[in-house]
């Protein structure tokens, strides 16, 4: 038998800290006459109330399964040639673009993690294109609205691909999502997963919003039935738990600040300042190993994510999500002893 | 209240006649758990109960969101520049090539849709690839097995894609299949969807077999996480649903021939012998049109499949799938119907 306090936290996937309520599942259906249904053609019984919930005209989003769809058809859509990627970041924009023997210029935000607008206007200026997570992940960085919409402007004969999968869990989500400005300009996709603020990565949802030509273009790369008939049955009720999605944002919108807080105190850590819903960890103290300190938060219990998983970061920095009160209190005592005990052995 | 014998009987989609026995159904559970349960990287969880089921290795096996991902995926990764497609088909072949700039030499069956050897090995020098469905979309005829592997050992340096989606019907399928020498040679890949057998074209579940290089070029380009968490947790149910599989071969191996011989013996409709579980008909009564045919059907609640939705095909043909016997009487029934009708109306 399991101890209780042995029971396993993940902070290492980037999930909500809450469920949907029971009551959304229970709605699900595994019937006969589901499984036999073929989804409509890309998801379009979705189309009307996600783009009503987003605001949006119909012709300005794709469903996808998963933000995931969206960056394996980019490249082949747009044809991109020469793409700038921002590192340390997802690690599905690189592996797409290479796919399609497209040459990647990363542009490294080591070690502030906060970006340069000459470097990165200088490094678009050699692209047709710039992959930006927004939030990014693992930095939990945010480059503000603005910024962005002035480059989008300024660059115009270059493609945009934001990726707002993290702006989900803000507060300020229908002030900065760039939604509304994609589907008016020509040179801008914004790609969001619903797996991370829903906390479904089993169901497979996303979407993409821009303008009705470049939308009909990446309609035409995919596969009309690669949403299944569960996430179709799901999609109109995650967007109707209005209760779940408010106190997801206000929740995270406190207690990543508290956790953020809590780590600065650490002598031997310095956390990033988190604009989402997770947290990038440096170790200060060299004599302090990574994996050392993986292996004990896994004897508690307690899985975060490493650096090393991450092209431009290193074994001196993890990442955790931002979970409950409690558990996140025992994150951050599982650090303190890990710490304690390590530091006895050291001396 | 709709009547009984208004119930819709679909004979458009070609599916099973039976359900998978809802025990099956029952144990895929929607809860927390599951939807926020990442599926297993290409669906490795499932790979060993598939592979066993083929007798394959399971570097020669990849999952797929349905067959279609398959055909989206393959002129990506085998980069065709001219294909053969033999028409009339299922539509799919042609339009993912298409969308990656691909040349189709399109070979015509009509009007006998016999293939002619010679025509096909001069449409396969013009080409560096040919898609064959087997038994075919919508003529439900097939090339058997030996011609094939002499075509495909004849022409070894020309990809052969072979979608074999209506071959699970077959009680020879395991005779007949191409999955253990596609496994061994390097220029024949071998996909099967299951939405057609099961009849759970809302699951999306299909696989490709090929040699363990081919297999891994198309791995890399697949969304790794294409195939949801249900689709994960029915696999392995359905290939131990042995009672289904037997119970559907048998039954359609003797009803397809008495379905065929009792339109055969209509003197205004020509069907063509069936090898898989449909038929195509062709109207030979030049004052029977297909669309008076296809609203009086629909008014009975009966749905077929017109030939105008199939490249190379027209107006003078319909394809109906074989369901249970009593289905299929009804279908005669209405087929007789509608000529007594349309006679007395045209005399």
């Amino acid at each position: 038998m399991v101890q209780r306090n042995r029971a396993e936290i993940d902070f290492g996937i980037n999930y909500s800290p809450f469920n949907i309520p029971a009551s959304v599942l229970q709605r699900v259906k595994v019937t006969q006459n589901a499984v036999s249904t073929y989804p409509s053609p890309h998801s379009e019984n979705n189309l009307t109330l996600l783009s009503k919930y987003l605001a949006l005209r119909k012709d300005n989003v794709l469903l996808l399964n998963g933000s995931s769809e969206g960056f394996f058809i980019l490249p082949q859509a747009c044809k991109f040639k020469k793409s700038t990627v921002i590192t340390p970041t997802f690690w599905e924009y690189a592996h797409t673009l290479s796919l399609h023997n497209v040459q990647i210029n990363y542009l490294n935000l080591l070690p502030s993690f906060s970006l340069n607008l000459a470097d990165l206007e200088e490094n678009l200026r050699k692209s047709d294109s710039v992959y930006i997570c927004n939030p990014n992940n693992p930095t939990s960085s945010h480059i503000k609205k603005d910024i962005l919409a002035f480059l989008i402007s300024k660059f115009k004969n270059k493609i945009f691909v934001v990726d707002e999968t993290y702006l989900l869990f803000s507060k300020n989500y229908r002030k900065e999502t760039l939604n509304q400005l994609a589907a008016h300009i020509n040179n801008l996709f914004v790609v969001t997963s619903l797996s991370k603020f829903f906390s479904i990565g089993g169901v497979r949802l996303g979407f993409c919003v821009s303008s009705r030509e470049n939308i009909d273009l990446i309609r035409k790369f995919k596969n009309p039935y690669s949403t299944n008939i569960f996430a179709e049955q799901l999609l109109p009720l995650l967007f109707k738990s209005s209760g779940y999605i408010k106190k997801t944002r206000e929740f995270l919108d406190a207690e990543k600040d508290r956790v953020y807080g809590m780590v600065a105190r650490l002598p031997w850590l310095t956390p990033f300042k988190p604009s989402a819903n997770f947290v990038l960890v440096k170790i200060e103290d060299p004599k302090v190993e990574l994996k050392s300190l993986l292996t004990y938060l896994e004897k508690r219990g307690v899985r975060v994510r490493s650096g090393t998983e991450f092209k431009g970061l290193s074994n001196r920095y993890f990442r955790f999500c931002v979970r409950t009160r409690k558990e996140n209190d025992s994150l951050i005592k599982s650090l303190k002893d890990f710490y304690t005990i390590s530091s006895s052995r050291n001396s």
